[in-house]
């Protein structure tokens, strides 16, 4: 099920970018859970394109219906099919890609592998994916918000080289909203906010990183060996499209340490064991140890540019082409609502793992 | 299954550091594949300790017995268990260490997750459940060299601050192994060495970073949405002990460039479509795209330092831990083939899974 | 996920009775498979209601959907989102039985479980959740006739104690349909007809045994040990609403039988390896043996009956019930094309995992 | 993962016949429950050959070790690993074997699967796979008699054509005990006892029913819709060698019923709802109803036989066998503990995937 992701509460979205739809399935929801289509749209409109003059114009209304899982305003336990129609196709746009492959897309790769596809706007690699994984993930942060007065946060630290300063609280929603870039240091925003128009003007486009803090989460989330918690969020992390890299903690940047400078010292704090700093990230051994769980994930530059590119078609000739119509300079503003829904979903499956093994017996 | 890794090609290991043995279960392997102890013993002896003088001194033979699914010298499909047994267990060494919690290590999150752990050389969270994973890796690597002339290394390309010059092409195997940093870079490798046997002096440690590269790779491999190569690389290498972070191709660098220089034009090259730079690493939209697949992996300093630290003990009580014993200033150079053997299993259970849905049948 | 069945191609199917619609994901598809909803929309007229004067009158017209995974008629390789709305939801017929349990039904158990559930026409547990196996079992049974010339076929052998002649040939698909009960063996059919119309003159119902056949199975489709070939279609019978029973080959009867008597002499017919006798149904040790795969399915009488019964209400009360509304004296027949979906579903989802381990590498 | 059962308490067995050992991994076990070796071996000795005069005279001592997972005599949440050696290898018994199928074994089918097979005993298809099944049920039993006064047993009901009369109590182990056959109904296991004797006599052999009886469950197990609690245990038994058919509650009888006849009537008993008669066999719409569970097992007749059979060999020509050696005249007194082993496997799993969803997050 390469389409399904997690293991007890699980994901699995459908849809290409123009085909009739996009949709979710969610299955594995815990029963009796508040849910209505109103709290998924929130998300979704943040997930939107449109929403300001730097991200693309492309129009849909992204209206959500709730087609299973939930009676009377309350979760049933069965799966959740969620569902949103596509409004805002254009096939027109995307005539003379149907024939070249643009570079760093997806185009070829579909084609080698499955011998045919749907190149209207990417098809199935197209973004619109992610909106179910958005629209699932309000259900798992609701989870997370409502048991365990669990937090969870993204935000944007780097656009092309401006970086934000480190910081290492967890920024209030309203900080991240407060810019349509999604960076929670306001003179940072301003910065990557006029980077982005420049290499709109130029008809290019850049990357960033976005980084994802979670407070207030339990000790014990995360298994040995192979499904750790950062294992899991890596893996949740590059399955999205146009990331890079993913780094936990102190990341790339720890292998510049010393041992005896990254080791996080134990010690008793309001009656817990606590670490004096968390390099680790919020993760031991795989395992979460009650501090901030702290994650990064490289996006790269939006690949679709209104410049003319070498490329080959699909007859196998070398070729040009100049990408038209809707264009993204970056994506990663909009990418926010993605890494913190997938973060989320990730922690409440763990959270299910865990409990099924160390609370379901007591010996 | 938190011990279990891959879907079609997995493996599952077990085993305690300081328990009567470590061992591995291999599900899904092909038959008719030739294989015998020796050739997996040569790269169990790659990571075992004891090999030089800049890693851990603990001497253990680790000598492989194949209990199943190995017919006279060829696989048979079946499950192939493989076992090694611990004879170098010191307990003695470790008493301080059962009621200390050591900072860092997995020590304090195994007991809060399960109530109950085997303390001793860290129990399951020790590096000797590597061991399952490079004996199972030996086969996948076995598969990929037979069936698709695939050729993968990884190597060192960064101690603590020392790095080597970026390389774009497939070092051979007598170069990673010239020296026991397993850095392909002479000079570069010279002065890691002094750096290790400096930090292990002052009794502290140190990480580094591992790349891997693969050679000869067929298109297709990788699965839309949420199984993409890159993913499940990033989950592999997530999984493995002491990694803080994972890049693929640009990697974190990548957010620094615009689109006009990030992307990888698309050209004819001797028939076949090919890329003209490899910014993307090999994977482009989760699949691989028949260029080298490029990957790094942070590692962070050794946590086990002979210095002083600050820690709390099993009572919730702050203490003070001076860990005496057998130490390994930098475990990097034997992460290389265990970096090896995990990209392998990937990669065999993902041309599996390609192979299933578009091979099987055709229309 | 409990609502996916499948290892690699697999099903997730989703809806409730009375919601707003019923659907199904289909993950692992191999692209390039030409599909309308035209052929899909032909089987789940066979298993709708209100086709004869034998079933129930509940009318709807069950119309398909496809919403992913198909591009200019073949499919893509991606999911395969199916939906049908449901048109004839009746919520006032089904007011007493939100309050009180139906006898036999899963009304209890399910609010037992989840403690709050659609109560309308089931929700959940309503034989409608089967339209999304019936149409994702069609893109299985066409996968099987195209690439394989493999031909399955479900009929009834046993309603209530009357019970067809034993056959040992595949019926054709006219045989079957040429009744309203599809028993192949037009006397017994005709007694089963009265049979069925005088329980539900009484309103009363009946049960009865479907038998399955498959044709043209290669020879190694099943898994040792636990993913045997029988294992799965066990689960997979056992999965559908109101079964009792599965058995292979000589089933039940065969523990009547002694060794001499019940064994399948192997013996050279063609140039194949073939057995004297088909005791064993098809599969030996798990897997298929190129014979044809024979297996049967008790199906309970429905436990909706238009009598006085006793029951318990939600609020811990004894009470009485006298279902009103519509009613299936005998489901069986509309579970034909059931049985023949799971059991594509299962073969086809075998016969890629073969192939993964099988074919994809040589040696 | 073909080798491997379950979702979140997973067997993973490995081995064959006459290999160096065979063996089982059990992960996800709950930490902290007491195991010792010896309270396995109990089992083992209740499924191990040459334990009366009606069973083959195989004699393995099947000494079992533990691996790991268990640390001063408690599991540790970790995968517990259990190996025993096979002792008794006799390949020179076998010779003639490895160049005939013989008729209803699975050498013809595992040979035309792989193409290469350990032909000894039966290689990986022998019952000396199920040493693993049974030591991991030995657990799973225990966490069930722990944890919820939960009581399961398994025993004959029926050799060949002798069957016991009904019973709808538990008995106890000391009833099922008394015998070799291990039917708890004295006068008829003495007859299945003489008829055993009478059937080894002429070299031949019978078959038999299981039926398992599980007292004190939950009301809640099973998941709608596929992995319902009965598809679950039918693929588990059926995973079993030499099983031929699985019924629970009223089984294939239950088409002999009407509506009126077969409807278990609910009713408030002790405060609880009950039902007032068991046809369902203790579950309802797939989820346990809190009523005993109740299910038989068709088991066929050895296919071992001192008797010249026709077969085929590996060369493709036809010709005769003519087994000589060991020989179980009735190999289900032997299963008896490995149905209650899978039984206990099954329920312990959905326990803890129930328990995941329904129990981890109150709302």
């Amino acid at each position: 099920m390469p389409n399904t992701f997690g293991k007890l509460f699980t994901i699995s979205t459908w849809g290409e970018s123009h085909g009739p739809a996009v949709g979710v399935v969610v299955d594995g929801c815990p029963p009796n859970l508040p849910l209505t289509p109103a709290e998924i749209q929130v998300e979704l409109d943040r997930r939107r394109p449109g929403q300001s003059d730097i991200v693309t114009p492309r129009k849909e209304a992204d209206v959500l219906e709730i087609l299973s899982g939930v009676h009377e305003g309350k979760t049933t336990g069965t799966p959740i099919s969620l569902l949103v129609r596509n409004t805002d196709a254009r096939p027109s746009a995307y005539t003379e890609m149907q024939e070249k492959y643009r570079p760093s897309h997806a185009d070829y790769t579909y084609q080698a592998k499955f011998g045919h596809r749907d190149p209207r706007g990417g098809g199935r690699s197209s973004a619109r994916e992610t909106i179910g994984r958005v629209a699932a993930g309000v259900i798992a942060k609701k989870i997370l918000a409502h048991a365990g007065q669990v937090e969870l946060r993204a935000y944007l630290t780097q656009v092309h080289d401006i970086a934000m300063p480190p910081r290492d609280t967890l920024p209030a929603l309203a900080e991240v909203e407060a810019t349509p870039v999604r960076c929670p240091h306001p003179e940072t925003a301003a910065r990557m906010i006029e980077r982005i128009k420049a290499v709109r003007s130029a008809g290019d486009s850049v990357g960033g990183v976005i980084e994802c803090r979670v407070q207030g989460l339990p000790v014990g989330l995360g298994e040995p060996v192979f499904d750790r918690l950062e294992a899991d969020l890596a893996k949740a992390m590059l399955s999205l499209p146009a990331t890079k890299g993913f780094e936990v903690g102190s990341g790339f940047a720890g292998a510049l340490l010393k041992g005896s400078e990254h080791n996080d010292a134990f010690e008793m704090r309001a009656g817990r064991v606590r670490t004096a700093t968390n390099r680790s990230g919020g993760v031991q051994g795989g395992i979460s140890n009650g501090e901030d769980l702290v994650f990064r994930v490289a996006f790269k530059p939006t690949a679709t540019i209104l410049q003319t590119q070498k490329t080959v078609d699909v007859h196998g000739q070398d070729t040009e082409l100049l990408a038209r119509g809707r264009h993204d300079p970056c994506v990663v503003p909009r990418a926010v609502p993605i890494v913190e829904a997938m973060a989320a979903l990730v922690l409440v499956d763990h959270w299910m793992r865990h409990a099924a093994q160390n609370q379901t017996f007591k010996f």
